[in-house]
């Protein structure tokens, strides 16, 4: 298949994006690089620092189907509806948005970045598709985070709402927590009526927080590692707790840490966006999955560090802080996660082994250097 | 009070700003005339062509309370902040949408455009008022279009869904038919969740289409009439049968004409927005009100103009045409709009001599020079 990965230098996006290449198919990358220059912003930065243009020739001299790469901004349409019209892909995984619920709330700027990039950027795909490559299947990554917490069970998407005697079936109402998951929800949004309007073929993939920093084929080099951020601003919480235990710094617990979600393995994204790649929406469908493997608790997830760091002998606490997020702490949380497991997904779960073992690469790591644990965390006012 | 008006110089725009001068509020028109630069390019222009600048200067020298007016474009945070942060308006009302549903989906300049301006201008104002005067009241025109043509009855605004034994409530569920719908839509999303995190006080005015062109204000010069469009792009199917009718052309009804809507006199919205003001919603609280006053098949509207037309001696007759909107022709519609009523709203229905009246009113005006009615419909593809 020909498959455009935009945001594909990123944190999913470059694995996904090797793991393409190495299945065979024409790979091509579309990236600014703003991701990079958000961090340097916020004084914050990956734990493997390995650039992506090293990456990208590490890559490609070891693997005969190259991967190629753009730096184009997607809200640029004039550049971004160029290269859909004169490639026709087969699949658009569109990565490129700003993913971070902190950082959408920090200030003016950071409010309308988030709302203008990841509006715009996912406007421009869809006008694009239209125009120009209408037969394209278009793999957005929603996120779990737009339905927030309701009170009642949450569907795959979409729900049917009997009303006084009447029925008819809906989007599943979406009521999220930060500026960055609402701006998916306008996506969403944006998305339903393309698809409804114009015929197009989407799948939407509603993920939880992903852990993890490496996949079967990233094996080969370490080099290779995707960036992990473990930071307040940009890190999500396995991967936090997992870089503090290797630092023998406390795990934070922000408020009572009973906040539950669905979590998922970067090695199981990977897969989830193969099966959504294999299973091509019909035109005028938008299929919605549930993406994540399990239901885990903040507190469970740090019981789970702790064991695992004492299997390497590294004992570690927990230190409970303020909540900075307005978030319920105790809330009802039972969501449908069938759809991709129909199509084969054989789950990877955060067990001691896989703990263990994410540990091991980083303290190989940081034995070399000297890490700083980022604690000013960004006040969610 | 102290009122922002925003869009002060459009269609609605306008005859609020003087109903609230002459109640004696202290009123501030915000507009970069934007309205006027689209309809030159789509080649249309209002019938009564009165400049701004011309109305705003037979208003001001007949109305102590002068009228003061920027132009701002409300998409520029910088220039709209500074004026809010100054003024601390008691509300603000914010009109400053692209509202056009054929122009949203002309091209991909007007998609953007209509995308671009009616999120990030309602973002700079929701942002704006958290940051420098979070007790502004914000009142902002919705659409009822944000609500499509469901199977079952609409509510104000919201629903309780009860779903495998629980229920929760939430935003009632939205699914337009045009991309000007659809970002009014992520207008709500944007505007609820600034209500939720921030504390705003917002009420939200799902608005159905609007008719007529003259309130009580205006009648002492009709100079001071607001801009009525009437061709396909910028008109309300009410508008333009009305003009159609005076000017001997055939009524065109899209399809088979039994689309139903909620309508709505422009005196009414007057009323209604006025009755919003004196009901202040209160910290973090969204209220939203069905802003219509009768439900009206386009049959039903071509039969009243024909009758009234019949009481001036001018003889109409409608010519179907293909329907250039995707939208349900049949369909079920069943709204609840109680809320503005109990507050208080006399509705000004679409009565005969209502129609004979504009009719009037627009044959004084073409008495004078010719106009041209566009037939060239904006094909929605």
């Amino acid at each position: 298949m020909k498959i455009i990965i935009l945001g594909g230098k990123g944190y999913l996006g470059w694995p996904m994006s090797i793991d393409l290449a190495l299945a065979g198919n024409q790979t091509i990358i579309i990236d600014n690089l703003i991701k990079s220059r958000m961090s340097r912003d916020s004084n914050v930065q990956p734990l493997f620092s390995n650039s992506f243009s090293n990456k990208l020739k590490i890559f490609n001299s070891q693997c005969n189907n190259k991967i190629i790469s753009h730096n184009i901004d997607c809200c640029k349409y004039i550049h971004l509806s160029k290269i859909i019209r004169q490639t026709k892909p087969d699949a658009i995984i569109h990565f490129a948005e700003q993913a971070s619920a902190p950082y959408s709330m920090k200030d003016y700027e950071s409010s309308h970045f988030t709302i203008h990039n990841n509006i715009i950027s996912t406007l421009n795909v869809l006008h694009a598709i239209k125009e120009f490559s209408p037969n394209t299947h278009l793999i957005k990554l929603g996120t779990m985070g737009e339905y927030g917490t309701p009170n009642i069970d949450i569907e795959e998407g979409w729900i049917t709402i009997k009303h006084k005697n009447r029925k008819d079936k809906f989007l599943f109402p979406r009521e999220a927590s930060s500026l960055y998951h609402t701006s998916k929800i306008l996506d969403t949004d944006l998305v339903w009526f393309y698809v409804r309007n114009y015929h197009l073929r989407v799948t939407d993939l509603m993920q939880g927080p992903v852990y993890g920093f490496e996949t079967k084929a990233m094996r080969t080099n370490t080099k290779l590692f995707t960036n992990l951020y473990y930071d307040t601003v940009f890190g999500t919480v396995i991967n936090r707790f997992i870089v503090q235990a290797c630092c023998n710094e406390p795990l934070t617990i922000y408020g009572r840490g009973e906040q539950t979600r669905g979590y998922i393995n970067l090695k199981d994204t990977i897969q989830c966006i193969s099966l959504a790649l294999k299973n091509k929406a019909k035109k005028g469908e938008l299929k919605i999955y549930n993406q994540f493997t399990e239901l885990l608790t903040v507190n469970q997830i740090a019981d789970k560090v702790i064991n695992a760091a004492r299997k390497l002998n590294i004992k570690v606490n927990v230190r409970r802080i303020k909540n900075p997020r307005k978030e319920k702490e105790i809330h009802y949380y039972n969501i449908r996660n069938t759809g991709l497991k129909r199509l084969g997904l054989k789950s990877n779960l955060l067990t001691q082994k896989s703990i263990v073992d994410m540990m091991t690469h980083i303290l190989n790591h940081i034995g070399k250097k000297t890490i700083k644990i980022n604690n000013s965390y960004v006040k969610w006012t």
